[in-house]
């Protein structure tokens, strides 16, 4: 896929693809006025397109049924094209080499056609499906553009006052309770040894597991920090040392998305 | 810093520490629209708080002064409290603990009124100075609640296509030749071995320096990336093997911020 020559001026006829952030209140009760996350470019730049490609088209339609709110949609709905990444890159994910050739579903883009790559929650292609997209609109020759909203790995690393200038997002753990304190291990080993902190995210149902984990494993200075609800009403941004939290308690309840962060 | 009590409840008589990222068009000749990357909640945010905290209280003031051509402020931009970050800050940062002590300059927020950290570009605290004045909020139990807008080496991540489940932001390489071809070879190797992307930036006359180094010293398999002008018109993000680099030629011009990215 990425064996072809780089076109050095993206071509005026082909069309551009965007990359259209969503909120964080994914299948969350009280969904976050989309003035609160996304600037009004954004909206308006998806308003305008009518070619997506997406993780799941029905987020996808309730998503720009928000966004007819604020602005006109060129298109009706039922006239945009959904196209879905298949659900082996949902599954197994499309972030590496060889995974997935996305350059089908790029077709509208070479007739000169702008498309919207969009995910479930925040950015696509960060933390979510999507990569394989912007690599075979780079094996095209395509312009990229990304556009501006949350992406809630670097909001919780901005709001734990961990080290923000040298940092890692690892996905999810092991969930495997020894391979889980093993990893845990080995990360913080490697973050005291650098100063990088580590970021990391969990499923909602799963958090205080993880976050029991954390807390019994971890060195007692190292500092621990969690970030839910973020963008919500309820947004929840704690930092402190594990020894204070194995004293005090605390932590982020389940069922909420969250991200966690680790570092000296 | 870390060792008193957490506060498991923030004291609703505090004000919350609040983290407002700013354009990525400092310094640059034709500035965006702040509603192309500031959703409107920012930006109101930004217009009703009257205490701040910043890397340089020039900058900030000029951005609240772009900020009341959208919403008239709550006090006139010269009755504003401006605390700058010291010049220890700038240079040689305070992600790391036991750099710089900042609760006292979180007093506002111990008596009831918001605060507002902000740099000169982007997120404050991630790839810039700030996270000790999260880690003091954190300290003194202050609620903080990090704002949406542009996070470059996020946008750059994204607009790369390389693998966004996995990635690490490394700052700044070594300027030293040997050192930063022995640096590039390290995070090559780590990179080809765990999938992690690796993200990285340079002041921007040197753009083309760390460039070159990179297309001399990587595998030719090896996919490497630049994004430069993010958010702005000239936009320009491209991606493609070092072996295609190598025939081809390009790379981002010097003078203009770029965030760089290589992996598998």
């Amino acid at each position: 896929m990425t064996g072809s020559a780089i076109p050095n001026i993206a071509d005026a006829r082909q069309g551009v693809l965007y990359l259209v952030p969503t909120p964080l209140d994914f299948a969350c009760p009280s969904p976050v006025a989309l003035s609160a996350v996304l600037p009004e470019r954004t909206m308006a730049i998806a308003a305008r397109l009518s070619f997506w490609i997406c993780e799941n088209a029905k987020s996808a339609r309730a998503f720009l049924n928000r966004v007819s709110n604020e602005h006109p949609l060129a298109k009706p709905l039922r006239e945009q094209s959904m196209a879905e990444l298949p659900r082996a890159v949902h599954k197994k994910g499309d972030h590496l080499p060889g995974q997935f050739d996305a350059r089908p579903l790029l077709g509208p883009a070479l007739n000169g056609q702008d498309v919207g790559l969009i995910s479930e929650a925040g950015m696509p292609a960060v933390a979510d499906p999507g990569s394989s997209v912007v690599a075979a609109a780079h094996a095209l020759g395509l312009r990229v553009i990304p556009l501006v909203g949350p992406v809630s790995p670097l909001l919780a690393l901005a709001a734990s006052g961990l080290n923000g200038q040298n940092f890692a997002f690892q996905g999810y753990l092991p969930q495997e309770a020894n391979a889980l304190e093993g990893r845990i291990r080995t990360l913080e080993q490697h973050s005291h040894r650098s100063g990088q902190t580590q970021l990391f995210i969990e499923t909602p149902f799963r958090n205080q597991l993880l976050w029991g984990a954390m807390v019994r494993t971890l060195q007692p200075s190292t500092r621990l920090a969690y970030a839910r609800s973020l963008t919500l009403d309820d947004a929840d941004c704690r930092c402190s040392t594990v020894a204070n939290w194995r004293k005090n308690g605390g932590g982020p309840v389940n069922g909420t998305p969250a991200v966690f962060a680790f570092g000296p």
